[in-house]
């Protein structure tokens, strides 16, 4: 079986290397042709609108995924309509793509969210910073990542000067709360329904992106998992969505306050490779395939950490036992993901040598 | 880094598998076009005593090794006078090439073998016979594997119908000894000389063909693992050997007798995948590269099935809990490997109902 893959960036490529032993086969579009999937797969470079290539793309394709969540509307809502199911589909990805519209949606399915209000000019920052008041944050509503397309506020006088900055496109104004930790759940809903959840991950982030993931999260109850459980399957339910759905959480004291969602594979997941009987790329192509899902519990304790922006010395990574190292085969450049450390041991407590080794390399 | 792999079967496929998350890339040299390496790496398809092709196949490579060790030896010798070294050496793949030259090196250092003897015409068989006693086995010295090329006999007189089947080409005829059961051991060795060994896995044959390997071999003392340990240290060291080698032994009471050797990854490695913490591809890479080994202990218990000629269900396989599929992406054929599925535990004997619920589907 063939799987076409929107983006063929390092999330593509490692679902590519789970796929394989699975026996699929996979094609991916990108309009970037240096992209690291395509240095193990078949990649078609051309521009997101450029129909034609779409096209070529779709033929002969059992499956259409996406490992990108800013693939344009009309993109997959033209290969949706085409030869292959595209999952997860074009109504998961226009809710995810728009923080208004996820934010409403959590709203509409009684999960906590930070308060939040839609602000298009001016006076809607002036009224929503009125409403919500400070600190607060202000973000695009669409193509916003790892921090981008966000600026803070710690009181309204600085309505201005943000304004100035992201004024001119949709913005949405959000609360910002003050939480204990940040923690994601990672979930796998198949064609027939059935849904998977993997524990709930703590998440570590510095200017705005992703540092390190703990699975599972420390001192993770079951009363939480179970919480964070029954939010995400409200949203798997309501969208009937198909494939690996990641939240964003907030802790507060026991309660999680959901702060966004990403339609596919994600980083807080690459644990699962090492860390988890099945990972989550797998578990994500078993899921849009009509597969049956497999097992997500943890195999032991996973430390994952980012690497960002430069490379550290492969010949001292590679020398402390059981760090599982991932380059994803980028060129490096400041703020840019190359790669992954996944540490992985038998309990948290007991990883913290290690884990210092490792942050000395990086 | 580039590595350039002779041979682009399941074994090259697996060990780009394992070296993409290193960030390595690949070049494979197979007279195959339709290997299955070829699905998701360079592949240049050639016969191997064409020079002007793999001298291409050698351009801008870092190191050159390979999957297959039936490479002939002008063209191992070509490569590694060239531009990039092979390992493991053309030496070592000389040695193993030729069942009579591994057993002549196996009781050079006093590593226990079946009694042997070079046949090279019918009235060396009959003294061969006269000296090693029945039941033994007429092989072929070169281009064996997986039962094929090699003949039983249980008295003399089968001596003149065996000598019709494989007469006419290098033979050796080694006594068939009665033993406990079929063990290997993975053994790595890197560039500076440091070695690390895999615990001993237990191998079980149908037909000639490896079936289902148990990792580690239950009942493992340390006295048998290091026992193995040695031997296979006294190989890498007199062979000045850089990869993974696998030996083949069988259990006789507490003492371990060589059988065969093999100059690559092997088959019953496949359980390091999931079951240990660095798998055998992995080291294979990081030796020939220079990068330190990594950790080799075992995860758990691995229980690996070989999928043989026919593929069994996949829907019902990968509903088996745990259960980890690895297809090669070949066409089914009667006696081909297609694929193994490896299965994890804490304890060999808990895994009984998986095994079982397994065995039903092949």
């Amino acid at each position: 079986m063939k799987v076409g893959v929107l983006g063929a960036g390092q999330l593509g490529r490692m679902m590519a290397l789970a796929g394989y032993p699975l026996g699929l086969h996979f094609r991916f579009y990108d309009p970037n042709p240096e992209s690291p999937a395509g240095h193990l797969a078949e990649l078609i470079s051309a521009p997101y609108d450029d129909f034609d290539s779409l096209r070529a793309f779709a033929a002969g394709l059992d499956v259409i995924t996406y490992e990108f969540e800013n693939v344009p509307s009309p993109t997959a809502r033209f290969l949706e309509e085409g030869i292959a199911p595209l999952f997860p589909s074009s109504r998961a990805l226009d809710t995810a793509q728009d923080r208004l519209s996820e934010k409403r949606l959590f709203q509409q399915l009684g999960i906590p969210t930070p308060a939040f209000q839609s602000v298009d000019t001016q006076e809607e920052l002036l009224s929503a910073l009125k409403a919500i008041g400070t600190p607060a944050i202000l973000k695009t509503r669409r193509m916003g990542y790892d921090g981008k397309g966000q600026a803070s506020l710690t009181s309204p006088a600085e309505a201005e000067q943000v304004w100035q900055q992201l004024g001119g496109q949709p913005l949405i104004l959000e609360q910002r709360i003050a939480f204990e930790r940040e923690l994601s759940i990672l979930s796998v809903r198949d064609r027939s329904g059935k849904i998977a959840f993997y524990p709930l991950v703590e998440n570590h982030h510095d200017a705005g992106i992703l540092r390190l993931s703990l699975a599972p999260a420390p001192h993770l109850s079951h009363a939480l998992q179970a919480q964070a459980e029954s939010l995400a399957r409200k949203v798997l339910e309501m969208l009937d969505y198909v494939g690996v759905l990641a939240i964003e959480l907030f802790q507060k004291e026991d309660q999680l306050i959901a702060n966004e969602m990403a339609p596919r594979v994600h980083n807080s997941g690459h644990w699962t490779m090492e860390g988890a009987v099945t990972s989550q790329f797998e578990n994500h192509l078993r899921a849009i395939l009509g597969f049956p899902l497999g097992e997500t519990a943890p195999r032991g304790c996973s430390a994952m950490f980012n690497l960002i922006g430069a490379l550290p010395d492969l010949t001292e990574v590679l020398s402390l036992p059981g760090a599982r190292l991932h380059l994803y085969g980028k060129q490096p450049k400041p703020g840019r993901k190359l790669g992954h450390i996944t540490l992985c041991g038998d309990r948290h407590d007991l990883m913290g040598p290690l884990v210092s080794a490792l942050k000395t390399q990086l």
